[in-house]
């Protein structure tokens, strides 16, 4: 390719290499300044394993959204145990997911000309694209980025089943939607999409959504069949939803992206256990000059300002179970700890797991991934990346 | 120096040449991709010079926060307006702003001996430190480090009037803490510090609130000025405080952040209008697919999920007034449209004034400043920067 157009061969080779420089440096614990985030990398591949498994057992494709971790090393890890591909929001993150997976959804409408072309130039260096749309307006700026690039984009319709964010309602629209694409150059119509963001109690109360869902879905689907389509692709599923998805017996597919870390939502919402969060927070005990309270190093620049249900605070602190992350600013997290046996000291680190752990990576250049006493630090490869 | 070492002025210097290449490109608007943060550079000299110039007719030392535009070039038109220095809460932003402005002071507990350590090394370069402490631990922490180096940092202690974050609330410790460090080689005592969070309601009710913290900020300086300090600095103040300072005769400076961008809680709580608000969201809707609602490309990974009293959502759109953003996640921001007159179609881009604008800034990677119709991408050179 000419040096003065930006390549997606480029991309990817300068994404690889920054994610993998040779030998990693090994950095004892204790020398890691504070706050960062903490990956044990034992854990990590058992939560992968176990989504793995339910989608094996229940002839699922696994399809793990990449914007929980933005990681090369753990993409990896899911793709060797035997993820179809990875699902992304934004090419940017394609650009850099590219270096290690050549089959990628965008689970987002692209509607940017300058976007679907970097999607279009992706794709024609030999990825293949998927993107998950619900307007004619979407079509028609993937179809000509698509035909300008020489390729063509499988296109699924998003719909929606209740969760009310993205995604069509109407099957006339839909059907429409579908024969718009196969009368358009640089698209082809692949299936459907839905995200289950309406499910995400405790998984003994998600079967009838489950059921509704599948109702919801068979109108789409068969009206769609009967105009003589194909539907090949029906995906759909989240971390909470995740391995209930059998109730749903049209699915095909499954983009789950938390389960691979977890976060104190999986844990209050019933889906994972704190020994099954793999990503943690170690953080420092700056202040305790107010009575009751010690402040911390982490605050909503570590922690992110996002609650949880049904608990009180912006994280968990693993040592003091009793503590209530009480308030952030951006570099003060004001713990109460009025209610604890004992209280930490200054200078003491603490191990919080956060309410919501992707937009918390989403804040770090790096994380930490532990091997023994020491860890190695992971880049975040698609950290920012927003476009 | 020895170039094994990682030294203040290679940091310096590389911050300072990742900031500035010249020329800078510019940037036709419409060829940005959204979402981007836009920054008016009129209006951000407007604003500066507004608290610069309350600062001057009241006698006050303006030491503006740098954490809310993280930006060399922001920080640079603060001084050239006569701030006498710049305020920072990590010794990573430290370096980043020392590439400009060699009186800084950090506004943070520092308990950690590596951080107490770069901190050194930046004061043994040339640039002054001045660090807000309210332990003995950080303290001892800071003369350790002082000491090796063989420098001195100016200590203040911070006391908490009310606002209940950090801050001692003992006279009688604080004395102690005070002969401490006026007995610890590497530091020295310089005065007293504190924020005033408790006071940020509109600008007409905080006089009493201001009287009440200088009755107490007195106790404090008496009491050490009965043992033999000098209290040369009382630094307290923050935007919504910023231009009430004056009620507090016992001040000598303020270190207002926000006042440099103003947002959306700006504007609620009565101390900035719209216009006066510097940096905005540009966002572009991608959906419309559900009844009454769009969807933009911005959502917690851009506008971030802190709140704002009094009003609902997430930010406010300046083109549909009437629009609330209701809910967000990562990639997406859900406005509710029902009850506007028009609603935006899908391609169409938005400015959004953010509810909280510092941790927004800390999500860019760069944000563009507008000349003409065309834009600049200045480096957000402090982002991230948690250590």
């Amino acid at each position: 390719m000419p040096s003065h157009s930006p390549s997606p061969t480029a991309t990817r080779s300068s994404a690889a290499t920054a994610a993998a420089p040779e030998p990693k440096q090994r950095i004892p614990l204790a020398a890691i300044p504070t706050p960062h985030v903490r990956i044990d990398p034992k854990v990590v591949a058992d939560n992968i394993e176990r989504m793995a498994s339910y989608a094996r057992q229940h002839n699922l494709r696994l399809r793990p959204h990449a914007k929980t971790h933005k990681t090369l090393r753990a993409a990896e890890m899911q793709l060797a145990a035997g993820a179809c591909g990875l699902t992304v929001a934004k090419p940017s993150e394609a650009e850099v997911m590219a270096a290690v997976c050549d089959d990628l959804l965008v689970a987002y409408p692209i509607v940017q000309p300058t976007a679907a072309a970097r999607l279009a130039a992706l794709a024609a260096s030999g990825t293949k694209i998927t993107v998950a749309i619900d307007s004619p307006e979407a079509a028609e700026v993937l179809a000509s980025a698509g035909a300008a690039h020489g390729i063509r984009f499988d296109l699924l319709i998003d719909v929606n089943l209740g969760n009310g964010r993205t995604g069509m309602g109407d099957v006339e629209a839909v059907a429409r939607l579908a024969e718009k694409i196969a009368h358009s150059e640089g698209v082809a119509f692949a299936g459907l999409f839905f995200f289950p963001g309406d499910l995400m109690g405790p998984p003994e109360t998600q079967e009838e959504g489950f059921k509704r869902h599948a109702t919801r879905l068979g109108e789409f689907r068969q009206r769609l069949l009967d105009a003589g389509f194909e539907v090949r692709v029906v995906s759909g599923g989240s971390t909470p939803t995740g391995k209930q998805s059998h109730f749903n017996a049209l699915l095909t597919e499954i983009r789950p992206g938390t389960y691979i870390y977890n976060d104190r939502m999986c844990v209050t919402g019933g889906h994972a256990t704190f020994e099954q969060c793999a990503a943690r927070i170690i953080t420092t005990v700056v202040s305790n000059a107010v009575e009751g309270q010690v402040v911390v190093d982490a605050g909503s620049k570590t922690l992110t300002s996002d609650g949880a249900h049904h608990v009180d605070g912006f994280g968990h602190v693993l040592e003091y179970p009793e503590a209530i992350v009480r308030r952030l600013s951006e570099e003060h997290g004001m713990i109460d700890v009025s209610r604890c046996d004992s209280v930490p000291r200054i200078g003491e680190r603490l191990t919080i797991i956060p309410n919501h752990i992707c937009p918390v990576i989403n804040l770090m250049d790096v994380t930490y991934w532990v091997e023994g006493d020491e860890a190695v630090a992971e880049p975040v490869a698609a950290r920012g990346c927003i476009w």
